[in-house]
């Protein structure tokens, strides 16, 4: 399978975008016009380029409002497309990519646009070029591929194919099942973009919104599985303001494990099998305020299990079946970090040759002799993901402190992980094509500095990923204060907050607004409530049952690490997110009381 | 007028919310309920907060789906809205929002509707309460404000009245004339917001990317219009995505300064005179280089026309009309930067006037005796503001070195003035209500480190607005090398090019692939493009004429001001932001060039 990217998803200079796309693994890039119109570079320098970096240039583009004109127009038309030939020819590339008329075919008939396009092969035939057709989806007479197929064919000139974009075809719930039919050698070209379901204009929703293969929700496995008898570029082609931002390299990493990942689901190639029976095995937190960690830990109901033999740095805390490591970074009085997650796999092997060929940057670690051996991989926010097939013998390498104890505490029922900004899509297709994970629905909770994102994903382990605004003026809140955190489950949330509280635990102080709203929306009796208000438990509900939950204050004045106990009850399926306000709220006054003191 | 804002517009905490409104000048208050439920205060003690702050809390807000429903579930909600009542009786709130039913409505029956709208009226009644009944835009049944009008109409109950919303009205292109026929005293309420015009689902559009009245596309002018017989607050009702980042007092002061422009424009109450006959008296700049902006003015034509008598380290520079303050830092180093516009009214005392009844910030500034008054006001993004009505009479002030000349250069064409992030919604209706400029649409134009939106405004004088992205991953680029301009005009581009260089200026230089495009776009004679190639000189066309324009390199390494000279032929009425894409991509070069060594 041969990959390439068009220069137009990835930031920099064009110098840097081929760079980028090299680095990446890709083997064609499709040079986007305008990256070369603002480049110093001159067409036969930035052939040289290429072929210095492994890079073929697959495609020009675009070519527009070509076809269905008046003659006049039609031959200025042609004349700019020689002008073009002949810097393909400086470009050292043979094919263009014709866009379907948008803005000025006045001629709605198919046999007059055929013949225009049967002239322009001739003119592509004499500099030896490829004219590839793709029906623009607002195509002002041309917007379906197969009635870009049907003026193809009618041209009947073999320097004319089409160009298939899986945009253009699913965003306008197209059957793509359609272009198995086509005769494959006259699939000159196909463009790969994914996409949010948007209900909008199809220009704005292209032109802003597009993402990687597997990042959106088209299905590109699908429309890719169509496509086992063409033999050219699998080529992604995204419009995405947020790509425009962000570092080229990263974009391109992202976007190669996006085709080679859709490539597997479509069967055209075959990645290592995604790991299997995943449960999580034990997190990982380093703080340089171990004293306080110690007392939080304890207040949970955890108790020290020991010491690592070797690296002594490490304790492992344990309640009931919960594993928690904590590196101890000295007294610098850094606050506690989430950042390792060990899974439980049927294979570690299996998962590390797949998150290779993924292209996942692997830790580099070194086990002495008679230890085990943990491979991990960074996640894309740095967080070290472990792979553990043979269930807790690591622990074998603690010296043992205290006895595991059976715990009101049953497990982990999901970690939350923090997202930077532009990064949330990057995040989900790593956690999809890595682990398998299915991402749900987006939600977007408001907070007092602006709308927090939320991701959950599922499959085996139960995962949320989390992006706040950048650009909020109240920023250090959303820095400082919207953390990431570890939701352990339990069979019985009310007397387990008994108990920490007991133990003297700090719980996230819960407004007595929330709970006459409460009384309000649910037919709750009235003493349950006032159980839920005396022990700040928050309470959602779905249709097939409850969740009932409370939150520790975040780990030290601005920590960024906080945890949630949660009941869940008769198969309830969400994360409470309709209590995340009252909680994000709640913890924006923390910070406050903190940095500014009590707000007027 | 009675002023309001929903809290929902605002960032933060409710306390701190209650707190804005109060400080910008608001009467009046509607409180969210989740904000009131996310809050630690009671209702008593946010009632108490908001009496203290001189603030009514005019509305509750929102009730949802309500009516249209079978007997069992209308007997749930009228309990749901009794719960609603005691609430705002502890709040000390009279009206409720009363959302048409989007959700649970099965019964589209008009007679059924205001049946149950009675009995809501009835309860109302008990505790003494009000009803204001809102057609939502995409209500299920009811979704105009006629339908809800006839509905109330046959509810006949004194209780029960209209709540009418600008945006739900005008994003479905209904005929505001309509309200004008009313009962006024059945118009319960009025909510403003207005939105660019999207061509998406209207829940969306409305949930997301309302901005205050003047800031967006709808006619509000119009549409307050006919509300002269209504006697309820006007309230601003904006959900935003920005607003919610946004700092809570500045957002306020930008709404209460909306609803003073939008009541003078629709004739409600009076706000002295716009100024009038605008055009650009001068321009300043501060340095802590003076050396390297003494140089580049000299090679841009201009001469050091003298110093300030009293504050020295002011200089003026002067090119035929064109004049330049320069304030000199000292040898610091700081780059230049560009602090203040002078602006030639017919009167600058009404101007003032005008400032002030808009909730502008004047500038302190104190004049000895025999100096000339220049009242000053800042501009949002703290650009300083003076207002002329003597010519240049001010430059008796200064110590005269050298005459004015005859010169090249001709006038001051334009100023672009960057804009932090969220805040271009902001300057824009500063500028409107204050100088009564006019905005074009947006553009949008690509860099190499993401999208920067382009504003232009004219009426007299022409403005530009910039806005950067934020959360750049190249932010370094952006910070630095996306500066402020100044665009001097010339009825010689060509020669004053050719003048400039053979001072030394250096121009910005711009690729040969531009050329080429170029040629390829228009029919210009060869020599032409050829002289433009030589010259750096960058070329534009609209349906009137022609813009032929160069740039200098920013001032300093990473300077944040670069000039622009431009020539208008034949009345061309652009900026040349065809060409902004091949300028930025070109800056970007020459910064990295300077930070980085040239790209690879």
């Amino acid at each position: 399978m041969r990959t390439s990217i068009a220069t137009v998803c990835l930031s920099g200079t064009l110098a840097e975008k081929l760079r980028s796309a090299s680095d990446a693994g890709f083997q064609g890039v499709e040079i986007f016009e305008q990256d070369l119109t603002v480049s110093p570079h001159s067409p036969e320098q930035i052939r040289e380029r290429a072929e210095q970096l492994g890079l073929t240039i697959e495609l020009f583009q675009p070519f527009r409002d070509f076809e269905g004109v008046e003659q006049e127009l039609f031959r200025k038309n042609l004349r700019r497309l020689e002008a073009k030939f002949q810097l393909m020819q400086r470009l050292g590339c043979k094919m263009i990519l014709l866009c379907s008329n948008v803005a000025t075919a006045t001629i709605n008939d198919d046999e007059v646009v055929a013949q225009q396009l049967n002239e322009a092969g001739k003119l592509a035939e004499r500099y030896d070029m490829w004219i590839a057709y793709e029906a623009l989806a607002w195509g002002k007479f041309v917007n379906t591929f197969r009635h870009s197929y049907d003026i193809v064919m009618k041209a009947a000139h073999r320097r004319i194919g089409v160009c298939l974009d899986s945009f253009h075809i699913l965003s306008r719930n197209d059957d793509p099942a359609g272009i198995a039919e086509l005769d494959a050698d006259k699939i000159f070209f196909v463009q790969l973009a994914d996409a949010p379901r948007k209900d909008m204009n199809l220009l704005d929703w292209s032109r802003h919104s597009r993402v990687f293969p597997g990042e959106g929700e088209l299905n590109l496995p699908k429309f890719v599985s169509y496509l086992k008898k063409y033999s050219g570029p699998l080529s992604l082609e995204i419009f995405n303001d947020s790509f425009r931002e962000a570092d080229a390299l990263r974009t391109a990493i992202d976007g190669q494990r996006s085709l080679r990942w859709v490539a597997d689901q479509a069967g055209l190639c075959r990645l290592p099998d995604a790991p299997q029976s995943l449960a999580y095995n034990f997190v990982e937190l380093k703080t340089g305020n171990v004293g306080e960690v110690s007392k939080i830990l304890h207040q949970l109901g955890f108790r020290l299990g020991g010491y690592h033999r070797r690296k002594t740095d490490f304790q492992v805390w344990r309640a009931g079946e919960i594993t928690v490591v904590v590196q101890d970074l000295g007294p610098n009085g850094a606050p506690a970090e989430l950042t390792a997650l060990g899974i439980s796999v049927n294979s570690s092997e299996g998962a590390i040759q797949r998150a290779r060929q993924l292209g996942v940057r692997q830790v580099e670690r070194s086990e002495e002799e008679g230890e085990i051996r943990l491979p991990a991989v960074y996640a894309p926010d740095g967080t070290e993901i472990y792979f553990c097939d043979s269930g807790h013998k690591w622990l074998s390498e603690f010296h043992a402190v205290q006895k595991a104890e059976p715990s009101i505490l049953t497990g982990i029922d999901h970690v939350t992980l923090a997202q930077p900004w532009h990064r949330l899509d990057e995040a989900r297709l790593f956690f999809t094509s890595l682990l398998g994970l299915e991402a749900s629905p987006v939600e977007q909770v408001p907070t007092p500095a602006g709308l927090v994102t939320s991701q959950s994903m599922e499959g085996g382990i139960r995962l949320a990923l989390n992006v706040a605004p950048e650009a909020s003026e109240q920023g250090d809140f959303l820095v400082a204060s919207y953390p990431e955190h570890l939701t352990f489950n339990t069979d019985n949330a009310i007397e387990c907050a008994r108990q920490c509280r007991s133990r003297g635990l700090n719980i996230l102080e819960i407004p007595d607004n929330y709970y006459d709203d409460l009384t309000a929306r649910y037919d709750l009796p009235e003493k349950f409530i006032n159980t839920y208000r005396d022990l700040n438990l928050l309470y959602d509900r779905d249709d097939q049952g409850e969740y009932l939950h409370f939150y520790t204050e975040n780990f030290g004045d601005s920590g960024n690490i906080y945890v949630e106990i949660a009941q869940r009850i008769n198969g309830y399926r969400g994360y409470g997110w309709a209590n995340s306000a009252v909680r994000l709220a709640a913890q924006y006054r923390v910070l406050r009381d903190h940095t500014r003191g009590i707000p007027t």
